[in-house]
């Protein structure tokens, strides 16, 4: 079982997933991922045994020489406990009978009962419960988005779609998210493309400041903070890194990290999932334009990509402006960044855009 | 010139510092640091003159064998603009003759000009000043203050403690904090044993935040939150790592990471500078007992620790509690953590007291 603790301090929520320990880079003490660890990639085709049944695979249809191209399967570790409903689905199976717990395996003793104890202000605590899925991008084995074909990589995108869709109908979860390690550096333990979706019966705290935040924009402004953004970037010019009829890809004029990139669409729309067939094409283009000038930059980049769309309660769906940000992993983040929560950076948004530009 | 720019989605500022990137690692694309490309350590006895003139060394006295045994001098590469006072100052020379600016090195262009443009509500940035200081803690080419006699590591202390006195004195200062990165995984860029002090003339949002929470804590409870905090955990007895006299050092039961450990005085004070000569011994000992605990789990384990003092406006005097956060750097902040600021701990906080408790 997992749950996740109040920091009061911070006003925080945490989640503890000791069962995680299991993957297949276990619990790294020092030095980088052993990424080839894994003899035969669970991922490739041939190998859909090693993982969860699947709830989706594209293309559909009858007669395919390959049975799929993008393949979303439930996470064998998942960060969360699966909704009590999903424990009768064979995609599920594993999870009840390997005994996925939140019990620490080999040295790790069990510390936590599965009875919750009473909350107070300090210990406060609750049950977390939702979904953590993995999409697939490649039945080959391949380390990059970048690498399949423009009709290929636009499933990738249906895929991120449909499972959003789907996820948003779960009366009893709120909110979801899509995202992308890539890179032992960015907390990928397998290194075949894939990208992977949460859907939590809670709004993570950041997430609903945010909301609040955009809501407040629109009230003093009369416009939403990210169409007035773009307007004002679009004027100013240095930091954009590529627009198309419907996108815009720049650099935060406050970018926490260097080469931080937000792909943002012109009009505000709160659901991704809601994106027309054509807009949903034109992204998936610009996102892998975006991604090739970062690796043409940095060959071998550790990146993530977070795809931000509307928590699912209606009351944000004329305030939410879903977007994509990608955040190399170029610097660390040291002492004075995780004591402040106020970060350096050692590179200027207007240079980082102008060189993403050449390449995009 | 540095700068400071908000980001007010995120309600949060940034520093940018161009200029670090002449640091000794330069700017690190892929692959871990490269802790040998210094031929000859700045930092160890008879390298004095690779570093600016010191501010301050310890012991201090004449006829000593060694002529310093811990020694503070401002960082080569600040992250932030010495105030102008300092620029009339030896230790601050380098500074001013070896045009130290804004201006990105090698292939990077200007792109700054030294007058702030107009800050408007999205683009609003100010100038940042200050100090930014490096403590070397021992003559000797060592890894760790570990490694210093219980004496030696006293003064380290001691150093801190002075310099957190001194730039509390400058009325155009508000906030100060020591910490120490070791390894590159958590962004050290040399690896002799040294730690560092920023001073600013602003306080960040989230230090700002934490005081207002723990003032808020005291007006509904009567009580501190780590007063109260403390009490409960000596209680529950889970997460306790050490207790002394005046100092326990717990993990927190919503830590965001593995083996995360803070270290607390018993009763509230604001400031760690106003110790007694009699805590700050004590306080030495037990951060070295936390830390070789936890070198001793994790053979060079990277980490980070921070020295949180209050902020300096009075008016926090009797709400901040002061006190030190040791987190070591086992795993990677991946994708969903940067996105929803929510992060996932494989590991539960009843276990690693558990085990650091064994060898502290």
């Amino acid at each position: 079982m997992s749950e996740t603790r109040y920091d009061w301090l911070a006003d925080r929520w945490v989640i503890f997933a000791p069962h995680r320990s299991q993957r297949p880079d276990e619990f790294v003490t020092v030095g980088p991922i052993n990424y080839s660890a894994n003899a035969v990639c669970p991922f490739c085709l041939g190998q859909e045994h090693q993982t969860p049944g699947e709830v989706l695979a594209l293309p559909r249809g009858a007669g395919l020489r390959i049975p799929w191209q993008v393949r979303v399967v439930p996470n064998k570790y998942p960060a969360l406990e699966p909704l009590p409903e999903f424990l009768e689905q064979p995609s599920y199976k594993h999870y009840r009978g390997e005994g996925v717990s939140l019990k620490q395996t080999g040295s790790v003793a069990t510390l936590v009962t599965t009875e919750l104890p009473k909350t107070s202000v300090l210990f406060n605590r609750r049950k977390l419960q939702g979904a953590h899925e993995v999409i697939i991008e490649s039945p080959e084995h391949l380390n990059s988005l970048t690498e399949v074909s423009e009709s290929h990589a636009l499933l990738v995108f249906e895929a991120y779609r449909r499972r959003l869709i789907h996820w948003r109908a779960h009366d009893s979860l709120h909110y979801s998210v899509v995202f992308k390690n890539v890179g032992p550096e960015a907390g990928a333990s397998l290194s075949h493309t894939h990208s992977q979706l949460i859907a939590t019966n809670f709004v993570p705290p950041d997430v609903q400041r945010s909301c609040e935040r955009q809501q407040q924009y629109r009230e003093s402004h009369a416009r939403g903070y990210f169409e007035d953004m773009i307007a004002q970037e679009l004027i100013a010019k240095d930091r954009i890194v590529l627009q198309s009829p419907n996108f815009v890809a720049v650099v935060p004029f406050a970018s926490q990290i260097p080469y931080f990139i937000w792909i943002i669409p012109r009009v505000q729309q709160a659901r991704f999932e809601e994106v027309s067939d054509k807009k949903l094409a034109e992204f998936s283009t610009i996102v892998r334009r975006v991604l090739r000038a970062l690796e043409t930059l940095f060959p071998n980049v550790a990146y993530n990509f977070v795809l931000h769309t509307s928590p699912f309660n209606e009351c944000w769906d004329r305030v939410f402006h879903w977007r994509m940000e990608v955040f190399p992993r170029l610097t660390k983040v040291a002492g004075f960044e995780w004591g402040s929560d106020c970060f350096i950076n050692p590179v200027l948004p207007e240079f980082a855009a102008k060189q993403l530009a050449k390449w995009a």
